[in-house]
């Protein structure tokens, strides 16, 4: 194995921001037509070439008039004035206006020459013969009249450099008759993953090859537009010296910033270390933090470049702390005020590493500062309670940090540990992640899973039964789910309902399994759940039973079985080993089976109990699991065979 | 005049969102590619269909070994084990690990049958031949490896229906290899604008023939965007019906929604209506709310339709209040967060009328709050100081209160007033829209704008210097600048410089004007400036001066020029007026003059001060102008001609 130069001498976090901020990604300002300008910042200080409006401009309906022909008028002495014309919106007055003389004008239309002012129909009444009009009230010259240049005068300055382009923006240039908008432009960034084993979502992927899907190169490309930048993406790289230099050249060539991201392995890496260092500068190889310590940054030919780590949660932690800003910068978009939320932490984190870790926390509201909010959650974004932040922890490598985490927590060098209860900031992954409105945990369950889907942005985590009364006592979630015996537990039930579990086989059932007895004395292939399941801990209650019936040990019973220690994680794992030819049997519900295609050898039925964290039952989120469960439960079960209240 | 029926009986604001929410603006939903999931909302659930990672797979760089064969081993006892071959990642593995062996792994490579257990790099040594290993640490069996379906599961629910795609949820789908995504439809909102007199920007406005730009079509699209639906500009329809039909006709065919705005026109408005009640239905028409009275809602063929009024500031507001929410819903796009914000009165505004007033504010942060964030202005986006809303009333039709205003306050019907210091909800034009990090008010002054040009986001509001200095003194504005006297009003002066003015005139001087006094003298149309601008204060005591010289009043004088009560609104406009042979001379600076390549007649020398609010010296942006004046201020003057220190 390469001894890589990052472990010896790894860049301090700041000097990482440093030498990203001196590589110059800004793009040449462009000019966009005023249809595609929203969001877009401008690029120089745009002034009025015209005067807006174009010309006096009647404000109201009525009659143009010289204001001194009303002196006087009144609703009992009203002026006759005589009718002469008409002008519309959109005409070029082909009438003057004179002493005694009166023109119908609509809101909008050019006065007429001569007239100085208009009086508002209402205030008028024309003679039968349309010959005349009777003014009943005075106007002042000026009077409902918007003069030329009023608006928005020809050279005044309109908008200034660097003002990002909304819908109120992009009125004023309409007004104003710009259709071509200098704007800065937008940086391009070029997106190159690495490794051999990398395959583009949509295709087929090998598992017994050892593919996996690319995930960081759509993670990025979006990251990169949440930025403000736009993405680019390039061919997969292997881990060949001469493909990757092409690839690299050919990106830098195209873009302002080039990233680099995919495979973990070590041979990628020294492959794009080479080009860089060949090819291009590399200031800087190797960061304290954590995760992220192999982080590259240089340039390649004309273009900067950065290398990010091969894990997605490490790879969009750095490019979010350290890329995104950059991006912001030469697109000249600020930051988003979303960006980054305030929370306390849930529990006490010990660290005291001597490198900044960047913590993945996941978000919850205590719903505490709920009532200072009337907004549904529906109609409103906004954060309304106050909020928890606990840690995720689910090493690098998983996925699903990437949706159970929020953001991060940056933890400085040498930081012993976050107290329990302070305050810190959560950097979102993205200005658009909102946390959830109600968090629940523990058992793997479809009748909870469908009810969930009817709530408004739910998180469940599926860690079982026990873990999940565990971390209800700890006070973080709003709700656990067990199958489990929930004794001694401080909660409100929401919710019950059974579910008919037993031994998931082949359509027909082929083996001819009877029940658990099958398992223990013949040479049956078995799949059961992970030790924190319910449904095991049930599994386990009845070959206790049947120990006893049999006059021997629950441990002796099981030892014998192929399979009992293989811990398949989620409720439909052993079905699925089961239809796959991998197993014999596998512990499940009856519901999975019939879902499947498969056949059941019921064994028994538990309960499934909803449990609210008693301190949350005010929380909107809860009340809204409350709802659903009143409401919906039963239509959800008669839908799940072998699932009934 | 048509007798209009929204005069007579306006519906209540509530009952007006009730009727757009009872229309169905809810697309189908659609398939769309991976790389353009960003931002959308997913349309179902998307469980799991494959195992991540869909191997048992390594995950550190080392060997791949039986943890049974280490037990025991340590760095002075290592474990010898026969180095039996290599797996890399992407490859499948053609060896298997018996008892005793190893095989060389790297990190995300499948894990070779036999072996349970990855003994890491760093804790092992290599035989010089490469035949063996030596291992230093044991290892227990899973140690190093995540197994199949350790991250996601097939069979698990991933993400639930409503999840708003983000970068993360993208890198979720990615690992799942969903390439096709099901989400919500984009509402279609086809956007008609009426109006005889409208010109698309872009094309030549005929201002003679009361042309005007078509403001309300790009904003209301921009306005559309923002709330997650997909804008369509139909081609402008004039006031007549059968083309109005056919065109209405072509976007209810298109479109989810049809919204149709641009002129003021009663006859277009009435045409609309014909049609709406001829080809649809009309559920609304007028509702009490200013501005907004003559909203109408309906249906055209199967599409929902909504009639906004023609003003552009008018036009935005009730699309942001009524259409938006409407929109986002069928969109499934909550509003985001920063779309209101909390401010102070900085005023008291009397009201009390009949009707719900959505009042248009400007904002401007006091600095209070201002020490309790240290990001820096430029890096990040959030309002850190308290907010001040102060009314922007230029009228409805007044394009510049789009940008000079900030958002709107919902002011109920029947409301006396809303008080000084009483805490508001703003509802911002956009989400987007940011407050000012500095806001003043005063003199229209080239270097100053020049100025203004460097520093982020400022707000500036040429009102004059009197008028500037009268808001200096109400404590609305942070700075004010001034070229008349400012005795008496408390403020610390930031700087100062002088700038020359007089007389432009046509470039060459053809009628050789020397000075005023020919102005007194000749028959000479000239142009003035407004009354609130320190340069017509500076010109009337200029005249002053003539009088005494001649023995006469100030008034008699000037009652003998053409135009000196003829009142331009910017700095060059006199100029302009004069660069376009409507004049003879007008008021103006010797910059403008030269900028424009026209002749200059001196009169004298003003002294510009900037002033700032004395409780707002520490604010940021007040800092940062302060900071430009002193650094860069000499370079803006030394491009000015007639400006100096």
């Amino acid at each position: 194995m390469t001894d890589r130069k990052e472990f010896r001498d790894l860049a301090d976090p700041d000097d990482a921001r440093d030498a990203i901020a001196s590589l110059d990604l800004a793009p040449e300002p462009e000019a966009v037509p005023l249809a595609e300008a929203r969001g877009r910042v401008l690029a120089e200080r745009i002034d009025a070439g015209l005067d807006v409006p174009g010309f006096d401009r009647a404000s109201m309906d009525g009659y143009a008039v010289r204001a001194r022909d009303t002196f006087g008028a009144d609703e009992t002495d009203p002026a006759s004035l005589d009718l002469v014309g008409t002008v519309h919106a959109g005409e070029e007055p082909d009438v003057e206006v004179s002493e005694g003389r009166a023109v119908e004008i609509s809101t909008g239309a050019v006065m007429p020459p001569g007239a100085d002012s208009v009086v508002m129909v209402e205030r008028t009444e024309e003679s039968e013969d349309g010959d005349s009009v009777l003014v009943r009230a005075a106007v002042a010259p000026g009077d409902n009249v918007m003069l030329a240049g009023a608006d928005v005068a020809a050279g005044e300055s309109a908008l200034g450099p660097g003002t990002r382009l909304t819908a109120r923006e992009i009125g004023l240039l309409s007004a104003l008759g710009v259709d071509s908008v200098p704007v800065r432009g937008t940086p391009t960034v070029g997106i190159v993953s690495t490794g051999d084993e990398l395959v583009r979502p949509g295709e087929a992927v090998d598992s017994a090859a050892g593919q996996i899907y690319d995930v960081n190169s759509y993670t990025i490309a979006a990251a990169v537009e949440e930025a403000g930048g736009e993405p680019k993406l390039y061919p997969h790289a292997g881990d060949d010296y001469d493909e990757m230099e092409e690839i690299l050249r050919s990106a830098a060539d195209e873009c302002d910033l080039v990233l680099s991201s995919g495979s973990t392995s070590a041979s990628a890496v020294d492959v794009i270390y080479r080009v860089i260092e060949e090819r291009g500068e590399l200031l800087l190889h190797g960061v304290a933090v954590k995760p992220g310590k192999p982080m590259l940054v240089g340039r390649v030919g004309d273009s900067a470049y950065v290398g990010l780590p091969g894990y997605p949660v490490s790879a969009l932690t750095i490019f979010r702390t350290f890329v995104a800003p950059a991006i912001r910068r030469a697109a000249g978009v600020p930051e988003p005020a979303t960006a980054t939320v305030e929370a306390r932490m849930a529990t006490e984190e010990r660290y005291g590493e001597g490198r900044m870790r960047m913590m993945p926390v996941g978000l919850t509201e205590t719903g505490e500062a709920q009532s200072a909010s009337n907004a549904s959650s529906a109609e409103r974004d906004s954060a309304s309670g106050d909020l928890l932040a606990y840690v995720v922890d689910k090493g690098s490598g998983a996925t699903t940090s990437l949706v159970e985490a929020d953001g991060v927590v940056e933890v400085p060098a040498d930081t012993a540990y976050v107290a329990e209860g302070e305050t810190v900031e959560v950097q979102l992954f993205s200005p658009d992640v909102r946390p959830p409105t109600v968090l629940g945990v523990g058992e793997d369950d479809p009748a909870l899973a469908r009810l969930l889907d009817t709530l408004e942005r739910p998180r469940y985590l599926s860690v079982g039964s026990r873990e999940g009364l565990r971390r209800l006592r700890d006070g973080v979630p709003d709700f656990a789910v067990t199958s489990a015996d929930d004794r001694g537990v401080d909660a409100t039930e929401l919710g019950a309902y059974s579910r008919e579990w037993g031994l998931v086989v082949p359509a027909g059932n082929p083996e001819e399994i009877a029940g658990l007895a099958d398992l223990v004395d013949r040479d049956l292939r078995f799949v059961n759940r992970g030790s924190d399941s319910g449904l095991r801990t049930n599994l386990g209650n009845a070959f206790a039973a049947l120990a006893d019936e049999r006059g021997t040990t629950r441990h002796d019973l099981v030892e014998s079985i192929d399979g009992f220690e293989l811990a398949a994680k989620a409720h439909e794992s052993p079905a699925r080993k089961v239809a796959a030819g991998r197993a014999d049997a596998g512990l499940g519900l009856r519901a999975t089976a019939e879902k499947l295609g498969l056949g059941f050898v019921p064994v028994g039925t538990e309960t499934v109990r909803v449990l609210a964290n008693p301190d949350r039952a005010e929380k909107s989120g809860v009340r809204e699991l409350d709802a659903a469960l009143g409401e919906r439960l039963d239509a959800v079960l008669a839908d799940l065979p072998g699932f009934d209240r």
